[in-house]
């Protein structure tokens, strides 16, 4: 069949293109976990050079006839068959792409890996000023992209567009800025009695790391296929089947900072082994959108991770591995330690409550600096002034202020936001899932964690980008997005 | 100048080259250190596109006319200049590949990663069959390759020519022939006391790690453009400026084994961190051939790391480290037990006087296989009958027998001997190092370990390519390679 045929040479095409991406997230997880200090000149060119050899694969002018083709000749299928999405993606990417210059993209994947070095010396040096130029460079970048993108669009949501297909930040502002003032009244109706500190001890590092794979194994993350390591900054890398990488970072006095760590990236990583391999390659058998794989990490780390039904199946495994710091807290008090609601200056050890006040000042913060509203020499005043009136706190340097973040020196423009659609996601979905599988409000042992993964690899994962975000969620819970599921499901947890 | 634009448009082009294949042997060693069990699938398409990109780049049509042109207008330049050696070795690597089928290519990087996987689980079940089709496999697409590039050649020499250039078997034979008998002669002639268990104990892994990082440290290998990893299988992997990483595995009950294995890696290391940065991608900023960076590691292991005068100088910090196992040991006796001759099935562990017989037969069966001489079917027991003549010795099972080593399985045939000839070149270079630097038989301390890398890195290392490796060590060394060194080395050290 001639249609058939067509398709097969452009999967064959877009495949081949996303094995040079493969390489190129298999090299950026190696950037950050094992690449000597001297390492990045030559990582630069390596990365350069795999960015240009995607982009030119995926803009080669024969292609634009051929999806045109194909596209005319799907016509009649259905709008979720395996072509018709392929190819809708496919026209998506190669018209991105096309917009694009070449030159850009090598210049970005270049600067990247130095602003990244100089972020991380900016930081642990505390000094803003070595960073300063490389995120002007970037942000003039990002500009530049932004401008070719846009067609009479926003500058942002040209960027937006590339983590949350068809976000709008119109959109987004009428979402988060109704949604900050119901966390602030949730924030000033929690226990401000400190429980925090109970847990406070000793952890080896070492029984930190097992505890926590056997946790991961328990939520079904696979580690034949992948792994867990050790960074200063915890991320999840889809490589691709049978190779998803996570990694998190252990806090000595507190085993359930890297424990979350690692049930975050584990929602991610099990998103990324959720996907049907046989459609590696192709958008359907890649993730819908950032927001989307966000909520499966917020799941994982807070709706199953940090309720008390999970610690139920759990704490006596826990109190196993750490007998002398655990056995004389109840399971009770265990749990309200690791749900203490206090605004802090950390984004990624923020509790439930005040995480989402983090995300909506970096929002408004890349805004401005896009628009230029905000000069980058001014960033760490202004960081300042929104956390005073977010979370009425003033960090005393920027190294726990505007550094702490890596996603500015990636050039990670538009990505901020999709961490709080991710939270209103997760708890949309949850309420669903809560309806159809066994989860009570009893205990999560096995079963019923196997049982949810179940429903989320068949209601999520294994679509790929079958939907757009929005209609996904519709699909999965009869429901447009709608932030009252997570208001409520804050409510009900923390209004004491 | 034309001339000079025509060559910055080659040099570009082959740089770009040499960064893909710098992705690949990243990868290479991401796979044989991370890659979870299931990802070898994703592996092999990543090296398959990777290798198929590298083969179309040096094989483009224009190249052709290109390179004939720059080398007829610099045919009045000295001969080492930079554009007549990049010159030469471009049309030597696009000549090669020209001769090779793209579908060879792939068929090659993929088949390697399941051959591998098959091979390390032949050996950890020792069941010689379930890697016997696969190795089967590979011959068959070496004998295919050989087909392609041998012009009335030797198969064999096609292969060998890739490692050693110039080399031929037929010089090879008239080498190792002659040398097998000096070697056993100074074998007959060793001590058959057992001083080796003397140093046996119980060794922390990571009390051996740090220990190995000083010392070799202290023979410069460089820990911000390089790392240690621990693997199965030691191997040193140059990805470029800046990121060379070795690995080693450490014997629980034997620090030295550990720890000669990086010094091993570690003098490939030094070879690879002193080629020219600013010729990287570039004949000239890369190693000559096999046998000479393994001269590079078997001098720092042997010559340099199995010497009393090293040991003067790092004996105490070794007693440092170890008390309870090594206080009571004097120098001498140390000395000695790290220095025994004895037979054994295993060639990494080999000594310096039996390791020599392991490469020969090694050398005989891989020409016999590939000529079909010897059918795969046969090697266990070809293996054992080779042993049993040159060592006296037959291995009870395959798994420390003919399925010890990797080569094969990754379709490395011909590289063997590069092993026995850095031994000749090692003793050569190393006898004339010992004249122009102050190394004295009284302390290797750490000035003579500077001077030497110092004149390693200058006569060696950052020559490049400029030289044929033959012409190289007569330049380096005043004459042609003779393999007289290395067996009044083997003499004067072992002739008890």
């Amino acid at each position: 069949m001639d249609l058939e045929l067509k398709y097969l040479k452009l999967k064959e095409h877009f495949k081949n293109a996303k094995v040079i991406e493969s390489c190129a997230e298999l090299i950026g997880w190696d950037e950050r976990t094992n690449m000597p200090p001297q390492g990045a000149d030559l990582r630069a060119l390596q990365n350069s050079a795999l960015s240009k050899l995607h982009h030119d694969l995926v803009t080669e002018s024969w292609l634009g006839d051929a999806l045109n083709e194909l596209a005319s000749e799907s016509v009649n299928l259905p709008a979720d068959s395996d072509i018709c999405v392929n190819v809708r993606e496919w026209i998506r990417v190669f018209t991105r792409a096309n917009k694009i210059p070449v030159t850009l993209v090598q210049e970005f994947s270049k600067t990247f890996v130095y602003s990244q070095q100089a972020w991380q010396d900016a930081r642990s040096q505390n000094n803003f000023v070595l960073f300063q130029p490389w995120l002007e460079k970037i942000i003039d970048l990002k500009r530049h992209e932004a401008k070719c993108l846009a067609n009479g669009q926003v500058s942002y949501d040209a960027l937006l567009d590339d983590y949350e297909p068809g976000a709008t930040s119109l959109e987004l502002d009428s979402i988060f800025y109704p949604l900050k003032d119901s966390i602030i009244k949730v924030l000033h109706s929690c226990s401000k009695e400190n429980k925090r500190n109970l847990i406070l001890g000793n952890y080896p590092e070492q029984k930190q790391k097992i505890f926590s794979e056997i946790i991961a194994g328990y939520c079904g993350f696979d580690f034949n296929a992948g792994r867990l390591d050790t960074t200063a900054h915890p991320f999840c890398c889809g490589i691709g089947p049978g190779d998803c990488r996570i990694t998190t970072r252990f806090n000595p006095a507190d085993f359930s900072s890297g424990l979350f760590g690692v049930l975050h990236e584990a929602g991610h990583g099990l998103y990324e082994q959720g996907l049907d391999p046989d459609h590696f390659g192709l958008p359907t058998g890649t993730a819908v959108s950032l927001g989307i794989h966000e909520s499966q990490s917020r799941l994982l780390e807070n709706q199953v991770g940090r309720s008390l039904e999970f610690w139920r199946f759990i704490y006596p495994l826990a109190i196993k591995f750490f007998p002398d710091q655990l056995s004389n807290i109840p399971l009770e008090t265990f749990h309200k330690s690791i749900n203490q609601v206090r605004p802090g200056f950390i984004r990624v050890d923020a509790d439930e409550v005040t995480y989402n006040l983090h995300i909506i000042f970096r929002y408004e913060l890349e805004k401005d600096l896009l628009s230029q509203n905000l000069s980058v020499k001014d960033l760490p005043d202004a960081w300042k002034a929104k956390m005073k009136t977010y979370l009425d706190l003033v960090p005393d340097n920027d190294a726990t202020g505007c550094l702490q973040d890596i996603h500015w020196s990636a050039g990670l423009f538009g990505y901020f936001p999709t961490y709080l659609l991710g939270n209103l996601y997760a708890a949309q979905f949850i309420e669903k899932a809560k309806k159809v599988i066994g989860w009570n409000s009893n205990c999560l042992n096995l079963d019923v964690l196997s049982e949810l993964r179940q429903w989320l690899k068949k209601n999520i994962h294994l679509k790929g980008k079958r939907l757009l975000p929005g209609k996904l969620c519709e699909n999965v819970t009869g429901e447009k997005l709608d932030k009252k599921y997570f208001e409520q499901y804050l409510m009900q947890k923390f209004n004491s």
